[in-house]
């Protein structure tokens, strides 16, 4: 009989994570069944493999979710974060391990005490941000720990880019996964993190101004802007005494300059609609943010409303997506003008089919040991094969696959409501991921504390 | 038997209003009841006067609240918005006519059908803005289309100011009202209204930089900013076709160019709590917002942070406010940046016991008379007498206290939730505020259409 895994959800992130589970069946006596509202758009060789069932499901089926959860070992769930929490109350019923790459809600986290008792393991945040994240930092942190250091300095970066030899395009980006999350990143709310033991908060109209750089050995020069809440994981990590704590977001340079001319535009606004948006022009959108002149064009209304000078790429930026077409138009009613946006940069920042993503993670740990301070810069760069193979859907969705089997191979046992931060979790998978080129390069630098510049006060 | 008037809730600002109906007591057969939290805090004049009574009156006691409003012929409420509705609810049940000076809740108009089924009068929004600005600009729309004319512009804009001779800051500000509702004004979403028949949409972070100029006469030049919504009244203005409909708030020159800085650093957001900001001073809390730096000057982060000129004034106008300074601290626990700000600011622009504060309306009508473009400007400007007998006490106090006399002596008839744009309801309330000094001017100008810079084409 063999061990049955329910993956819940396969939209197109899920490619690797179905070929690991469907490759290791016949060693590990696996059978794969998928639920998905849309089954159709499967590959052929997952539907027709010998050890996979595909069952066309809605969510809000009771009935029919409930049978497949009873019925398997393990639960997957790929699902939006949202529908989680049905799920999660059907494993704590019929007693079955859970895995997600999802952030844990709070509806989630009250689990915890029902999953213990009934000796469980809800793993989440185990994708790649977060997830291989956690997993990495957790791995340096702890072995300077062990070796007797003091953590002082913690910073995170990840992004989701384009590759260089697909990298065709003024602004270095491309969409690599859901491009609503790109358009209104950094909204709702101050991003907020330490630096050398002093609070800092960014509103959102000035996070992508004030970014920094650094250098990736071998793929040059990229920028980073902060996420909204740096100190999410202060505790999870034991951090509590660190001077300096800032995760971010990776762009390639001039990127978020470039950005923030949606963001100052208002472009980016998801909380309204605008009226009869539907058959608007690209260039009518553009002028909704501009103010009213009987006389000038506005092409010349935005650059005098955002101070572009006449030689000033940015310009080039914004004609490269048609801003100020008349012809083109939106296809949208009633929509946001984030909506709108988020079409507008569709029609340009579609990865082709052979075009190839890029993965980028960065750390950087500052540590005392033995009165001296210290530095390791960590970072990993995975790239894409294709459209279909990416490099955010390997890295995602390969250790959501390894976790599942080593829980079921009983090589993670710890239960409870969790995100991948302890040794008996990370060290496995990071070991496995590395076989799939999945691997940090790290790095001896001198330790300059939180000072970007190296300027002597 | 006299006629009762019941007062719910008697803050500061309601002094004219209460002086209104003592003096008319003993002429129009009045008794005043008082109903307020706090009625320690009223003039000896009104707690004495014969016509008066006042009880002490948490308004969620509901029996003490219910008995009050059974007992009385017409409810005053100038109670926060957010309580009405329990006050209204008891008005249906005890068929008593409402006042209030606020914006119609959702849940106010709701009661429409119930209210008018009584025959009763609840009239709102009739302070000054909302208020005297719905009474004057139907007026004038009224009388345009009773002579055939068709409106195609209105712009309205109200400033609650500091008088020319109390004005003594660099910022040309006093508080008049609650400081709260500076400090977070704008925010909530983008600004909305049309010019010459386009939308346009302003985010908050350019709120303060979309400014427009205009000159009273005798009093020199404002600017105004535009409110979240223009578009509201739309429909209760008869106006579904006008080309340009703008609504803002009014400030001395300059003083939204200065306010902008604290928007772009972050210091109005309400929307989370600084860690540990009681005993923070000044200029920590001033740093928050700013890059950390082991080298520089929080003067000299701020000044490149926001481009400010070594001889620019919008200098001064910070220095004027202590933000740098080192020894005066924050005395809120857990604030958010808007309340930090709001201490600050109350530091220095509270009213002298002798400041007079100032109001200033201003409302443009374009319209199409004949075959020919015309304009009307009209403007009300009202000086206080003093830090208690303040002009906002006056234009928002004096319109509900003649509306309630003219309910009672039913001037006002037609039921249901309303507010004041019927001339049954604005022609005998204008005038009487005639006689305190509560008028407009108006002047017949060129017709321009939203055309501030009179540019040709």
């Amino acid at each position: 009989m063999p061990r049955r895994i329910l993956v819940l959800g396969a939209g197109k992130s899920t490619s690797y994570l179905l070929d690991y589970f469907l490759e290791k069946s016949s060693a590990e006596n696996l059978h794969l069944t998928i639920g998905d509202l849309h089954p159709e758009n499967l590959s052929e060789s997952v539907k027709n493999h010998t050890a996979c069932s595909v069952i066309q499901l809605d969510i809000f089926d009771d009935n029919t979710r409930r049978k497949l959860i009873a019925e398997c070992d393990i639960v997957v769930s790929m699902l939006p974060a949202r529908l989680h929490i049905e799920v999660a109350e059907d494993c704590i019923v019929f007693k079955k391990h859970l895995v997600t790459a999802s952030y844990v809600s709070k509806e989630l986290r009250l689990l915890n005490e029902r999953v213990k008792a009934k000796h469980l393991v809800f793993m989440n945040e185990i994708g790649l941000d977060p997830g291989i994240d956690h997993m990495s930092a957790m791995q340096v942190i702890d072995r300077i720990r062990e070796a007797g250091g003091k953590i002082v300095l913690f910073e995170s970066f990840t992004g989701g880019l384009v590759a260089p030899e697909s990298d065709t395009n003024l602004w270095n980006y491309k969409f690599t996964w859901n491009p609503r999350n790109l358009v209104t990143a950094g909204q709702g709310g101050a991003a907020k993190f330490i630096q050398e033991g002093t609070y800092k908060y960014i509103p959102y109209h000035k996070l992508f101004r004030r970014t920094e750089f650094f250098d990736i050995e071998g793929y040059g020069r990229f920028e980073g802007y902060a996420n909204r809440d740096s100190l999410n994981y202060r505790e999870a990590y034991g951090l509590q005494d660190v001077l300096t704590l800032y995760r971010g977001t990776m762009r390639r340079v001039g990127f978020s300059k470039a950005w923030n001319m949606f963001v100052q535009l208002g472009m980016t606004d998801d909380s309204y609609s605008i009226q009869n948006s539907d058959g608007m022009s690209y260039r009518e959108f553009t002028n909704l943010f501009l103010p009213y002149s009987p006389t000038d064009s506005v092409e010349l209304k935005l650059r005098h409303y955002l101070k572009i000078d006449q030689d000033d790429i940015m310009w080039g930026k914004l004609m490269e997506l048609d801003l100020f077409d008349t012809q083109k138009t939106v296809t949208l009613e009633n929509a946001t003008p984030a909506q709108i946006l988020q079409q507008i940069l569709e029609d340009k920042w579609t990865l082709n089919e052979h075009d190839k993503d890029m993965i980028v993670m960065y750390h950087k740990f500052g540590y005392e040991l033995h009165g001296k301070k210290l530095q390791i810069d960590a970072n990993m760069v995975v790239t894409g094969e294709n459209r279909s193979l990416t490099a955010m859907a390997k890295t995602v969705g390969l250790p959501v696959a390894i976790a599942t089997l080593a829980i079921l191979n009983k090589k993670i046992v710890t239960p409870g409501v969790q995100i991948p931060i302890a040794k008996e979790v990370y060290e496995p998978i990071l070991t496995e991921l590395q076989d799939y080129g999945i691997a940090f390069r790290e790095y001896e630098v001198p330790y300059l504390g939180y000072n970007p510049d190296s300027v002597a006060s």
